[in-house]
């Protein structure tokens, strides 16, 4: 059972920050998903607006056969792809947050991206878990 | 004014494949918005699962000053950054489209990130009027 907030999972662990990437890549790898993009939060802030923050990574997290099955059924999906993973710290605790690929379904109004959405949930459930232990 | 569409402003445009992404580009620079991410869908099909699918490429558009506002007001912002711009090629027309940052304010129902979003929308419109034009 996983822990649901807004829109995302969200969770405390135990690794590093660092760790926690390598930790949740693995496991995201695991279960099909391949990080398609890094946006480095804390890097580009601190270059666009040379302001300095925590710890904050985007990983741009994709599992092909569901993001190809989800395009087919809805041309513009491409609009709520990938599956945003982060990792941050905060008072000297890392996070890691997926977003809950059944809240964009029902964000996105279309129910043939139903069964899609079901399996990446169940999938980023287990990551989820992962991280928690 | 531009067209809605469940989450995103999408119009098809008169330029190729390629002329759009570059316009659409020099666009959102002139409203603030860099792009970060990068993923050829069409390549990315191909690699991992050998299938062809028409042009198709996500970009990751964020404005810093407007990012780093909302992330301050909410942490996991980051699981809805950056914002999507997609251009893609469906029956040898190109069609550009962009995430509505009004419609994932309120998906996150958070009412502190409304002057970021409606922000973010004003400059998008201003996008979306100069490539329908």
């Amino acid at each position: 059972m996983s822990e649901q907030s807004h829109y995302g999972l969200s969770t405390p662990v135990k690794e590093s920050y660092e760790d926690a990437i390598t930790k949740v890549t693995a496991e995201l790898k695991e279960q099909g998903f391949g990080i398609l993009t890094e946006i480095d939060v804390k890097a580009t802030m601190k270059k666009k607006l040379d302001v300095d923050i925590d710890k904050y990574i985007i990983l741009g997290a994709c599992n092909p056969k569901l993001a190809y099955q989800s395009l087919q059924a809805e041309q513009e999906m491409g609009l709520l792809l990938p599956c945003n993973v982060i990792v941050y710290e905060k008072a000297g605790t890392t996070y890691v947050s997926m977003l809950d690929p059944m809240s964009m379904m029902a964000f996105s109004g279309n129910d043939a991206l139903c069964d899609m959405a079901e399996e990446a949930r169940s999938r980023l459930d287990k990551v989820y878990e992962a991280m928690k232990s």
